[in-house]
């Protein structure tokens, strides 16, 4: 079970070997949203998201005989670039499961970090019995996406930066906004919030019809999603909340927000203008709903977690197009 | 004169008030510039550039019953922003004398800082003397864009930044290429060097057609610009290098470094794909140098300042084309 006490053990194993990304601020989009924003920009991380943190956490933790043998992991792309990083700074093999309708910056990063990349269907395929398949072959260790308690702590220490990172800018209450796929990093940092800034309220940040966060958060219990394609936001597609996620953001997390396609293409675009970073779309919907839905979030600042910077030109192009 | 002391002091009045920039770096990047490329993102510090430092170092050290009166600066777009964010913190007003070609982005965000902005013609206009009958006739103090110590020692605050963070990394000697207008952070970042890293040498950077430092360099005397508009890299394009910046950068710098406006277009893609960062093309000219001329460059690792980020989405879009 993740922990105050495994996230602050996953932050003195990752310190020295990932960035501790900047929190950054403009003006205009404090206009915007009627009250001071802060941006938490893990696009900037190693490998482009936060997903290093959790690739970290977990792959230093595997006992070493053990690590020896590579690991493997199933990812649209930022857990995929996490493990891989993680797994080639620790001199181990990693073989990735990636969906075929993944972004090519994502499937070319990976192959750079060393890793065998396998594709698979995310509609007709099942993804876990194909890694435990994988994994059971080549006596890999499985590292989950979200669903784990080392990975949970590590994408936990995002919350500890949060935390110190608003003090120094005068900010101790606010909501936190977190783009939400299975919710390893809401959870994380939801736990990192509790011990370290406990006047802060985690609040999971979903695009439109693949809302199974907040439905589950609505409901107190976990609910799925419809479809498991097509949205442009491919990092925080997943079927469901995690087993061991869920619990967390059920005692922990505000109610959950939902934003358009148009409102993450927009706020990539006001992303570019005024932070100058470069947000995936599904790095984008925390923001977005900081920018957009500011009627659903209490207080005086916000703080919005941009969890991704890995998008393909052509998708960045269209965001910017929103400018006008 | 500026010296180290200088640029000390004028860390100290920047302290709290503007961004310590992070210095990225890419695996990628590393590859294609056949050594370690370690970026310096000055397009993340506040306002967008690292102008932001001379503007506070210049207007924190004017007395405080001139500074009342208000301060005037003439720029197309990096400076101005700069002057009028310190002025505005200050609570003073800011006249802004800007080129009629300047980008959009740039004359928006002056005005959103709360400036005067007075536009002019780069070919026709005499900014000089238009900023001294302002200034004479409201008692405004004018800030140059780089031929002032205080501007030199505030850019130069850059260079103790890159000096801390490349040793953190591990690199002690490199070649620092810095983007070059009228060499303001060139300068400062120089005596920087000289006093924090002896062994890491400055380098200027400018595009072709506008080389005005590199052939200054290299004759021993300051050399002009035959063309003063025309460029992508509207951020560095001034007539030739300052009376004050030049003697240090004809003590201090390495041969200067010219890129082409598509290796510039190239290397902003680039910093898009493998940094999350948004680079302008006048920002872009260094890390252009350090991946397409590396024939050029001495040492195991280079460093390129990305010196700011606040470009049109147009100009950026026509960037992302070159990525194919």
């Amino acid at each position: 079970m993740s922990d105050i006490e495994m996230i602050r053990a996953a932050r003195a194993r990752i310190a020295n070997n990932l960035r501790r990304t900047p929190l950054l601020e403009a003006p205009a989009l404090d206009r915007m949203a009627g009250r001071r924003v802060l941006v938490k920009a893990e696009c900037l991380q190693v490998t482009g998201s936060f997903k290093a943190r959790g690739g970290w956490s977990a792959v230093s933790a595997i006992p070493e005989a053990e690590r020896a043998r590579g690991v493997i992991a199933f990812s649209s792309g930022n857990h995929a670039q996490g493990v891989a990083h993680a797994a080639r700074a620790h001199g181990v093999p990693a073989v990735i499961l990636m969906p075929i309708d993944a972004p090519q910056a994502k499937i070319d990063g990976t192959k750079a970090l060393g890793a065998e990349v396998v594709p698979f269907d995310r509609e007709t395929d099942d993804r876990d019995a194909m890694g435990a398949a994988l994994a059971e072959e080549r006596g890999l260790t499985l590292i989950k996406p979200f669903d784990a308690a080392l990975v949970i702590a590590g994408q936990g220490t995002t919350g500890l930066e949060i935390a110190e990172q608003a003090a120094e800018l005068g900010v101790e209450a606010a909501d936190v906004l977190v783009c939400c796929g299975g919710g390893g990093l809401s959870a994380g940092i939801a736990l990192a919030l509790e011990a370290q800034a406990p006047k802060m309220r985690l609040r999971t940040s979903e695009p439109e019809g693949f809302d199974d966060a907040a439905r589950s958060l609505a409901a107190g219990e976990i609910c799925r999603n419809a479809r498991l394609s097509g949205s442009i936001c491919d990092a925080i597609i997943t079927p469901q909340p995690g087993d061991l996620t869920f619990p967390i953001l059920n005692r922990l997390a505000g109610p959950g927000l939902v934003v358009t396609e148009d409102e993450v293409l927009r706020a990539m675009a006001l992303a570019f203008r005024h932070l100058k970073i470069v947000i995936e779309p599904g790095g984008a919907v925390a923001l977005a709903a900081a920018l957009f839905h500011p009627d659903k979030i209490e207080g005086e600042a916000v703080i919005a977690v941009a969890t991704g910077g890995n998008v393909d030109a052509p998708i960045f192009a269209r965001a910017l197009e929103t400018l006008g």
